[in-house]
């Protein structure tokens, strides 16, 4: 009997258990499943959870919750953690090891690869992609970005919609997504803008740097034109200066707080009433908004894992990949983990950047359904004349 | 030809335009319609648009949009811009005025009402309910709380869901609820709580007043116990001190921000990892996440104030009555103007604050769908057990 181990790592998804159990679904019966608790912490401190009978059920009753089953979190991986954790997996005799992760995780499971071949331990790796940022290398997009994007569509649009009747009051707000060096999830924010005076009316990203005074006179340009502004901001935007955020307990900064200096600001500096507000936690995990087609993507991503691991392969991650038709359609291919840890961090390119048009076609294939537009605000014009003069 | 204005005021809700277009898709031909733009400012102001041809097929257009269509903003209705509005509306001859709002729009019909009667202006005013919190007098419940009621619960689950996986890293969550006086929206929070291990695992209301010591003991509780809490908490939860909140131009305080005094309290006096998030304006105007019970009811109660109107009824609300029958079902009723006023902001019972199971079976049949549980957390005790020691 072949031993396996799967874990997941890092901030969880709408769909990183559909990619978990569309592993499980796929392995066969010559494996004995090991689940690893808390992501790089069980690993690390030998936790493990034989992933059999009703254990294996419950993991597969939560192909559509949020969340990561298994625990993930976060966990300092130095290079004696790694050394442990290929010495708890070495002595539980696992000759596989499967994570569900990002950036950090192709990483580590590149450097849990190396120290086992440094001890002469024969021992496959395999990754997953997982990210609500879209910024892991060799995958035309990754498994939990769908939702995401989707989220921070509809969040947008509606926000926008509400600001619209409230602009007597209140004339701009700022939506702040996640997004710590790349943009690809702020710019989603204008999938569903109808018509040019719908919100976003401004978007700014970490790959495109503006500072506090051209982004002042962006929003008045907004606010004299339509009458309000929805401004989206990624929260690692700097404005000239370091990104906001806070310091954890091991040093690790959190972004967030960008949204709320830009209030500041336009509220000082231009007399508008304004308002922050970070999409927070529901970016990653609120499940009535999440895209199908990421869950199916998700869950093939786990099938072609398992598909990986029983053909023998060994130090690759399962990518994804579109065609190049109208019709979206996409396979499940592999990169190898070196790659992807040497491309580093994917930024939203500049050809997206610079015309979201263009973004949001490459985009709505990832949402899983046709969302149809609201009515055009230009009617609304019309209803803002005075054309009661004859009723007196 | 009969004249009648409609307008809507205050903050918007995901239903709404549905009022608005119940009202307008049941009147007769009989009657020529006045749209109020922004509120009590297009009254006082002298802002109103005839809805007819196209303007009108464009508000209908909205019955599933976010917002408000008309516009409706906040304003500060003096008694010198009441009298302004009454003397629009007569210049207008316009004899009946429709106003889709709350607490507030309830006491400017009256009012309205009031002076038209002091100059022998004979003005029908009709009041259609609307708050996401609850807190009108006079109805069961008010169109617009079902769905933000929906909102919080699914996004209290999810962001709990979430933060059971990272839980090695980050113990505590803090999620404010919109909520000035009534705990109705923060206590909705539990409506899909499956077992005792989900969060949220405190609530805390404006009714029910927590100090700071207290909170901090709780918190710890449930972090002993289930590794982790999920506290939800209303914007105007006071600790003790003043509510927390910024105020803007015209002195109104805008609440905001309990949950960060919560998390720095954490942080600091627990020595936990604490996180706030404020659900915003989601919970007004999130559209997926939408009640279609609360559409149905918010249309039917637009449809009410048209037969109110057709009636030459005045001065009157239209309420929700929800049958006591164990299969939910509601009629439309009507409350006077004066008593609604009087009544004042209408809290969370005791019996409900005291018992959240039973203001669960109260508040589930708002939200128009059954919504099955997450798989219960009993069963991953099993799973953080080690039970692989045989397998060295």
């Amino acid at each position: 009997m072949r031993k396996i181990a799967v874990g997941q790592a890092g901030g969880p998804t709408a769909v990183i258990n559909a990619s978990l159990v569309g592993f499980l679904d796929n392995l066969n019966e010559n494996v004995e499943i090991y689940g690893v608790i808390n992501g790089y912490q069980g690993l690390a401190e030998n936790e493990f959870e034989r992933l059999e009978g009703e254990t294996l059920d419950w993991v597969k009753q939560h192909k559509n919750v949020p969340g990561a089953c298994l625990g993930s979190g976060r966990y300092l991986l130095t290079d004696e953690k790694i050394a442990d954790a290929v010495r708890n997996l070495k002595n539980l005799d696992i000759c596989s090891l499967v994570f569900i992760g990002g950036n950090g995780t192709m990483a580590a499971l590149q450097r849990i690869s190396m120290e086992a071949k440094s001890i002469g331990y024969n021992l496959q790796v395999i990754g997953i992609p997982k990210t609500v940022d879209n910024d892991l290398f060799g995958t035309d997009h990754a498994p939990g970005f769908g939702s995401a994007a989707k989220y921070v569509a509809l969040a947008t649009r509606d926000i926008s919609k509400d600001l619209e009747a409230m602009k007597n009051f209140e004339q701009v707000r700022i939506i702040e997504t996640m997004g710590r060096n790349s943009g690809w999830l702020a710019a989603a924010s204008g999938l569903l803008k109808g018509s040019i005076e719908d919100g976003p009316h401004l978007i700014y990203i970490p790959e495109v740097p503006v500072t506090k005074q051209n982004l002042l006179l962006n929003v008045q340009d907004m606010v004299k034109e339509f009458g309000m502004a929805t401004v989206v901001v990624s929260e690692g935007v700097r404005l000239g200066g370091q990104p906001i955020g806070k310091s954890v307990l091991d040093g690790r900064v959190i972004l967030g707080g960008i949204s709320s200096v830009i209030e500041n600001l336009v509220t000082t500096e231009l007399g508008l009433v304004a308002r922050a507000e970070i999409l927070g936690m529901n970016q990653r995990s609120f499940l009535a908004a999440a895209s199908s087609q990421d869950r199916i993507e998700a869950y093939e991503a786990g099938k072609k894992a398992a598909e990986l691991l029983l053909a023998e392969q060994t130090q690759l991650m399962v990518s994804i990949q579109r065609s190049d038709e109208i019709h979206y359609t996409f396979k499940l291919e592999s990169c190898p983990l070196e790659k992807v840890a040497k491309g580093g961090e994917r930024l939203l390119p500049a050809e997206f950047s610079s015309n979201y048009g263009e973004y949001n076609k490459w985009l709505t294939h990832l949402i899983g359904e046709h969302i149809p537009p609201y009515p055009p605000a230009l009617k609304r014009r019309g209803i803002n004349e005075k054309q009661y003069s004859g009723c007196k």
